[in-house]
C-alpha cells in the first residue's frame, strides 16, 4: 500500500530465516480484512509503501535449527500475532501479550516469515485442495476474533446477545455466540445479504435501523432492558455509542472492532450507574485455534462462507476495492 | 445541607409508612460518606436544603401490612439502596438496579422509611449495645463497596492487586482483596496512618506517591508489569489515569469511586491493546451483606476500624468539616 487508495501487486525478494526459532510459510490463503480498509482511508501517501496483511494458511517451506514441533511440509494455521507460547502472558492465555510478541503486517505475499514458529504456527491435517481452505482461514483472524468478543462478554446459553456490525467479524461473533450456547441474537446490520447470511450463522433478530432508533428496537425486542452481551465488532463512536444503548445493567460490552478513537463516554450515565463491564481487544489467542478447528474439520460449522469473492495475488488491489465498496463481504487471496 | 459546606442539624417529622412494604426503622448508627464530600464542594446555596446519608443500622419500629420476614424490635442493616430481591434484577443479584429500587439519602436522621422492607434489610442478632456496631455498619456501604471493587475484578489467590485511594473504601478494599486469598496488594495512599491501617487490613505494599512516579513504583513492585486487577476506589480522573497505568495486560479495572468524570480514555493505548477490561459500578448487593455478616459477627474481620471519629447527630456538621479537612478518616453518627 501507497497510500489512501492505492494497492500495488509488486515482486519482492522472498523472505528468508533471521532466528533459529523463524519458519517460512509458503502462503497457500490469505485475504483481505476489515481493519485494511482503515489505512486503505487514511495513508497519507508515501514513496516507499508498506506490505499489507496478518491473515494467512500455508505450507512451511524451511525452519530455523530451534524449531522443533513444525516441520517442512506441515500445513499450518498461523493466527494474526506471533506469540513464543512459553512466557507468563502466553502461559495466562494472553498470547497477543505476549513478552517476545508481535504482530503481522506481511501476509498478503507468496511467503511469509514467522517468528516463534513453535508457539505460533498450529497444524492442520489437510491438503492444499482441501474445501476446507476457506474456513480454515478464518481461523487465522474473523473468526477467532468473534469468539474472542463472544468468550470475553460470558456468553452462555442464559445470556442474550446484541452483535453490532455486519462485517465478516460481526457475522462470526453471531456464529461464535450461537456456538456458545446463546438462544437470543439480535444483529445490528444493514446489508441484507450480510444480514441473512448472519442468520443462518444463528442471528435470531435482526435491526437494519442504527443510533437511537435502532437502540430503541433492540429494547423492544428484550422486554425494555437490552442484552447481556454486547459484542462491537465495528470500531467507530457510533457503535460505541449503541453499545451502551443497548447492553442490559449488569451486562458486558466487548470490543473486537478496533477502536477509531481514544476517548468515550464511561461515567455514572453510561457505564458506571449501572454496572456495565467494557472488555475485549486483539484476540489472536492460540487457545481458540486449538479449541475451534474440531469443529472446522468436522464439519459443525462452515465460518468461510464469510469470503465471497475469490482473486490472485495480482487482483489485490481489486479485493481492496471491492470490499471498500462492500460489493464483496470478504475477499480470499489466493497467490 | 444548604449548600457548600452548609450543613445544619435540624428538627423534622418523623418519617411513616407510605406504601404496606415499607419498615420505619429507628436509627441507632449512621455516618459521613466519602461520597457525602462531593456536593459538600459543590451544591449550589439553596433555601430548601435537601436532607442527607444513606448509611444505617438500627432498630425496625413500624412495618406495613404487607412486610413479612421483619418484624418492630429486629436488630437490621441497611445497604444504601432499597431492593424488593425478586425482580428479575434482583434474581441475578444486581440489586442495584432493582426495577422497584432506589437509592437512600436520608439517612443521617434519627428515623428513616425504608421501601421494599423484606427485600432490603438484614437481621443482625445483635443490641443496641454492641461493641460490633461500627463494623455491622461498614456493611451498609464502605465495606460491601470495596468487595464489590475486589469480587468484580475476579480477586482470587492468584490475583496481585493495586489498590487506588485510602479513604474508608479503598482501605476496605484491601480488607476484601485480603479476604478473597490475594497475596500481592498494593495500596497507593499518601496519609501515613490510613496507609497504616491499610497495612493492618492486609496491604503488602504503600505508594505514596501519584502521577507517573506512583504508576512506576507500582511496576517496579510487580516485575515491570502491573498488577492483574486495580480497585479504583476515588472517583477522579488521575485515579483513573493511575488506574490505567499500574493494570497488567489481559487484567482489570474495577472502579466504585463514583465517577467525577464521563469521558475518558479507552482506545487502543489505553484499554483495547492489552485486553484490559473495566469494570465496577454502586455494589450495594445484597449477597455481599449475607456473605460478609457471619465475618463481623464471628470477629474475622474488623472493618469498623475505619471509623476514627464519633459525633451526635447535632454534631454531624462538625463531623464534614473533620472529614474535608481529612482530620477524620471517617466519622461515625450516634443519634
Amino acid at each position: 500500500m501507497y497510500g489512501a487508495g492505492d494497492v500495488r501487486a509488486e515482486m519482492l525478494p522472498d523472505p528468508t530465516l533471521t532466528a533459529p526459532t523463524d519458519a517460512v510459510v509458503r502462503v497457500v490463503r490469505t485475504c483481505v480484512c476489515g481493519s485494511d480498509l482503515h489505512p486503505y482511508h487514511s495513508m497519507p501517501a508515501s514513496a516507499q509503501g508498506r506490505p499489507m496483511g496478518h491473515e494467512f494458511i500455508g505450507v512451511v517451506e524451511e525452519v530455523g535449527a530451534e524449531v522443533a514441533t513444525i516441520k517442512r511440509g506441515d500445513f499450518v494455521i498461523a493466527p494474526f500475532a506471533w506469540f513464543d507460547n512459553t512466557c507468563e502472558f502466553c502461559r495466562e492465555g494472553l498470547t497477543t501479550s505476549c513478552l517476545h510478541g508481535g504482530f503481522f503486517s506481511e501476509a498478503q505475499a507468496e511467503a511469509v516469515r514467522v517468528p516463534q514458529a513453535d508457539g505460533t504456527l498450529i497444524k492442520a491435517p489437510v491438503g492444499e485442495d482441501s474445501a476446507l481452505l476457506p474456513s480454515l482461514l478464518t481461523l487465522s483472524d474473523v473468526l477467532i476474533t468473534g469468539h474472542h468478543a463472544a468468550v470475553t462478554a460470558a456468553v452462555n446459553a442464559r445470556t442474550s446477545v446484541t452483535v453490532i456490525g455486519d462485517g465478516a467479524v460481526g457475522l462470526l461473533a453471531v456464529l461464535a455466540a450461537k456456538r456458545l450456547g446463546a438462544e437470543q441474537i439480535v444483529l445490528m446490520g444493514r446489508h441484507q445479504a450480510r444480514t441473512d447470511l448472519g442468520r443462518d450463522f444463528g442471528a435470531t433478530d435482526v435491526v437494519a435501523e442504527r443510533g437511537e432508533e435502532g437502540i430503541a428496537k433492540v429494547r423492544e425486542l428484550t422486554g425494555g432492558q437490552g442484552t447481556h452481551a454486547v459484542l462491537e465488532c465495528v470500531g467507530h463512536m457510533p457503535a460505541y455509542q449503541q453499545a451502551v444503548g443497548t447492553v442490559r445493567a449488569g451486562g458486558v460490552i466487548s470490543r473486537v472492532g478496533v477502536p477509531q478513537y481514544e476517548e468515550a463516554p464511561v461515567g455514572f450515565a453510561s457505564l458506571f450507574g449501572r454496572n456495565i463491564t467494557l472488555t475485549g481487544g486483539p484476540g489472536a489467542q492460540r487457545a481458540y485455534i486449538e479449541e475451534l478447528l474440531p469443529d472446522v474439520l468436522e464439519g459443525r460449522i462452515e465460518p468461510g462462507r464469510v469470503f465471497d469473492r475469490t482473486v490472485g495475488l495480482d487482483e489485490t488491489p481489486e479485493g481492496y476495492r471491492a470490499m471498500d465498496q462492500r460489493e464483496a463481504l470478504k475477499v480470499l487471496v489466493r497467490p
